[in-house]
């Protein structure tokens, strides 16, 4: 069977509008014969193929974290993990695309949830990917043989090609957001994945306080002279609150005393770095983490590309284009590319409004595309 | 109205097969909950989502070149050029990829035609283009002001956000191809676009052998001081054949002389660069010209991500995955992601097989995302 | 008066020797037009200019720490400290230097002592500095107004062209190590010096425990997004000892589980890096800590470029070129290009031997000129 | 015998000035410590050591390529090539650096002669150099085995550490000038040497017109796909007058024509760089033409490093600093560290004033210690 025998998908009709053709019976031969040769005009796209700017196709949307929680939980009584599956990890599908298990068109946001002792098999893939906990304790991720300890308020990034898997050491359910590139390799069409060891060995299941990795990696503007460079992706495999939380603190004191160092007023922001390079932990994903004071708000801001943001602690209003959501922990929602945002932290917030952030950034940075807007937006 | 009162986008079917869950009530009342709260699971979606190898939605397919200039002409007779269509640009539509223009999933092809006297008005946008003449001339591009002769075998690239038109100085038609990013930017949601004026002043529609930017920057390894660094994009406008004719003969002469020249036997090819960086010209797209001698073959080889071929010069078969053709002066074909490609040059071919191509590899290299294998391929 | 009426410096023997001409009085003839003439040619030159490999022209040479502090406090009695002379810091001459306060030919390390309540005045100059504190604390030293406390085993980069001055906020006399590369940007004629105001402000004479630098930038793997890139050089102004000391220690227990973390057995080392880059604190200056367990040894390594080092914990044995010292806290040596270095921690060592070393690698690795060699040396 | 047997090469006297202690025999005293302990107080030597700008110890000076020519001629009469004096080459001195054979603190610059059918025999080097040859013909080359063709105009760059002899393969002696960094790596201890075959093979001297590796890399804009990377140093080892002329001419026609493609008025230059990263060809050194029109003149510039220039063509006057020349073909002449340079084309000239002009300036450049100033200086 040659292509030709299977129905052209090209579909074009003569349309009116500026720069159109005149609709006329040569006109209509002339689609006709494009669409047998599969050729479709650019006069007839190029509204929807280069807007005067992005005009995202997802949809700003938000999942409340307690019915999250809830159906990962039912997940965890009734839908086993093992080879095959690989893991009970549960999708948000942005309502504008489709029905696909994507939360922007580049960005890939689940809810993890593993069962106490249960293990998610060995495997690895070319989409690099990141943990975070807003809350919860007791699972590690064995990467490539090194037992990294997960406990709220940890960023763990996951670059890819690495041999990843899971175990809970704890008597208690653990749940967790896990943020990939899926989309963006499904799109260009450059993923790879191989399955891992059945089971992993006793030591590599043990529970330390911390990884070999941040043994190494993990002390501020320290390299460790014997690990090799690592330009493509971050050798620390965990980031702890602890650290973050004193950080975004410090810079709360700071403004306090009368140094900048801040976004704006009441807006604190720490991004994750490989501390081998100072750039981004991924090449495809830009993480971070934002602290507003109650009262505060951020700039109005809009760039190219998509975020996902969960917050991880107090309460506020996030704004999203025309959207606008009351939000407390564990809500996540995504913002399209070149959609405006803004957050305020409630008055009577338990604390400040600490929002985790995730972007595909780099990857715009990396091609020289990047573009961002802020403070009056017309 | 809220998002919540329109049906959700999500259908969830429990299936058998390996690490799914064993259908039930439970399962069935879980999936509903899924998709009530627009959620996918991991485990129904994997084997599409993360393959173990690239597995492209696109195919290999072939347009032959005296169809396209067919219908460009009678395009050309029909559809007049102008503001709000912009150019009389028709684009190779994949057959797998539903009827959009697309030739892969992240590259635009196109047949561009200008009748006699004609002016494509001047826009910019953000993706990046490029020309090339496989036949005619007498077109001018006018970059920034700079008017650039258009005719056989010359590349010309147009980084994005440049303004840009183009007029037919001579008495005839031309055809040439355009290469665009389209696809790329329009998944990942990064295009700007802007109408320029409506019309090129005189001085602009001259037409000097040589452009501006050929004067400053198209002198073999040397550096116009006065000019500013330009990391993003090519400074240089057209890359003559001349040059291009006489760099493939000295590889092939070399090759002949005993001297390590050519990427196999019987096979050079050169990449246009950005001379101020010695990368490729455009972030997005790279650029080559192969040849191929008489009788000789390139090795197979696949890589992540797609390419666009056009036949330059020269007959020969090329293969692509489980696809082969015979293939002479213009015709067009698309190499998807990870499918394997080889060429040969017909024994009677009328020279060297001459053969243009295009792909999106600097986006993984970017991206630390790029694999090649070559050889023996399994 | 013109250069010609100067005697000409230039002094030309015919000598004997491979690749000498014969002499002869037309030898000589020609010599005296060379001398007047102000030429010199390669052929008598040849062996001095371009050796087999480097043969510095400085020697290995130790200064005793005891003596350093010695003479650098009967200095604090009578030298005052103030603008003009600027510092009281005194310089170790390398003895085959020609009496230049020069440690190597590229490096500058001097002893620095300020008595209790003195300031040493503000300036800033283009060279870059560090300083290493062996022993006390109770001084701070001003960067730009960041008040950087200065405590035994702190490490404190000072990046060129930042303004600087010192006060001593204790009871006590304090003196520590400076480290810069004066001799490196006096040889290439770069340097750059302004002075500054004559008193600091009272409030940054305060004395913190925390600089602001470390507050923004001293927690690992996250950067202030309020900060701009640093790429010349890092803007963290204190490598604190607690953080140093837990890398090494973290090194040998991984080493001791069976992990690979050192460089070779027993011997550990962290380089202080620009947290905005990964890359050496200084664009001109490599600093690093090392630390060897009792017993151990480093591996023999020669390298291109110089090392200053100083003991900062422990005794043992070092070996640099023909030489050999007994080594115990605060002794200083130097190890110059391409002469062979190792070194041994004592069997009785009070805990491990800790040496803080700079070199001036970072030149010559931006140069492509930096070349490494251990193991067996020939 | 151990160093301290030997004298001490410290002598410290105690002067007056400002900042300086009040000499006294407590002072004398400790003096003498210093020079037993091998130390320099910073306070006696900050004047010289950081002084508010570059003060080269080097002076500007003239050298007349008729005395060059007529001194390289009578060596070559007397004085044989061969291995151990490796080269005729002789060094310019600058009158200010003790006779050395340093045309500046950082660069080398000789003339050097080849008598008809004689050899240079091969070697490498660490040491970066280039040819550039102002008049004749007939010598070649030849690099890792690729002959290079040597012509009037040509600029032939030599990355350290490559191959190569040179043989005249005409019936006239030759002269060119070569460029090297012999003082920076000799200063910096960096030097690596090689001595190679006694003779290079009967193909290797071959005359060609064109190298290996203009076939290879001499098309612009076009990379050859069989070719490695070259980050450290260019792989196109001439650059030919054609080329170098027509791109000053198109600089001035451009100019002519009222479009910004000049340094200053009637002032064009173009540097030589590495066609593989459009960067400078060389590590350490910077290698420009200049072409300034009959009755223009340059900018005045100072700027940190120190450069070396030769008059290509045409007559006109130069100032450097405090001096002042009228210079004619062949002439050369250094501009030390931060010493105003400017140049002017006379009236009646035969054709334009075409400077050719090399510089340290890539070290200042990858170390980020560049400084330029220009137009009205202070």
């Amino acid at each position: 069977m040659t292509v030709d025998t299977v129905p052209s998908p090209v579909r074009l009709k003569a349309v009116a509008g500026p720069g159109q053709p005149e609709p006329s019976p040569a006109l209509e031969q002339l689609y006709r014969g494009f669409e047998s040769e599969l050729l479709v005009p650019l006069w007839t796209e190029i509204g929807d193929l280069m807007p005067r700017h992005p005009r995202s196709k997802a949809v700003p949307h938000l999942w409340r974290w307690d019915r999250l929680v809830e159906l990962a939980s039912e997940a965890g009584r009734i839908v086993p993990v093992g080879r095959g599956g690989e893991r009970r990890a549960i999708a948000l599908a942005n309502p504008a695309l489709g029905g696909r298990p994507f939360a922007t068109p580049t960005l890939w946001a689940a809810i993890q949830y593993l069962m106490p002792g249960e293990d998610a098999p060995e495997h690895r893939h070319s989409q690099h990917a990141f943990r975070f906990v807003v809350e919860g304790e007791g699972v590690w991720t064995v990467v490539n043989g090194d037992p990294v300890r997960m406990s709220r308020g940890d960023f763990l990034p996951q670059a890819g090609w690495n041999w990843h898997s899971h175990h809970n050491a704890a008597s208690a359910p653990m749940a967790w957001i896990d943020g990939l590139d899926i989309p963006f390799s499904y799109y260009t069409e450059s993923q790879f994945f191989e399955f891992g060891r059945e089971r992993v060995s006793t030591t590599e299941k043990a529970t330390p306080e911390r990884s070999r990795s941040e043994r190494l990696w993990g002390h501020p503007g320290l390299r460790p002279l014997s690990q090799p460079e690592a330009p493509a992706a971050t050798p620390l495999l965990a980031y702890r609150w602890v650290d973050t939380d004193r950080a975004l603190a410090d810079q709360l004191a700071l403004e306090d005393e009368g140094h900048p160092a801040t976004l704006s007023p009441g807006h604190a922001a720490v991004r994750f770095t490989n501390p081998s390079t100072g750039r981004d932990v991924l090449p495809t994903m830009r993480t971070e983490m934002h602290r507003i004071r109650k009262g505060a708000s951020t700039l109005v801001q809009r760039e190219v590309g998509s975020s996902v943001y969960q917050v991880f602690e107090g309460s506020g209003t996030v704004k999203v284009g025309e959207q606008q959501w009351s939000v407390k922990r564990g809500d996540m929602f995504v913002v399209p590319s070149w959609q405006p945002f803004a957050a305020r932290c409630d008055a009577d917030s338990h604390g400040t409004l600490d929002l985790f952030r995730f972007s595909d950034g780099p990857i715009f940075e990396a091609l020289h595309a990047h573009r961002t807007q802020s403070g009056e937006l017309a």
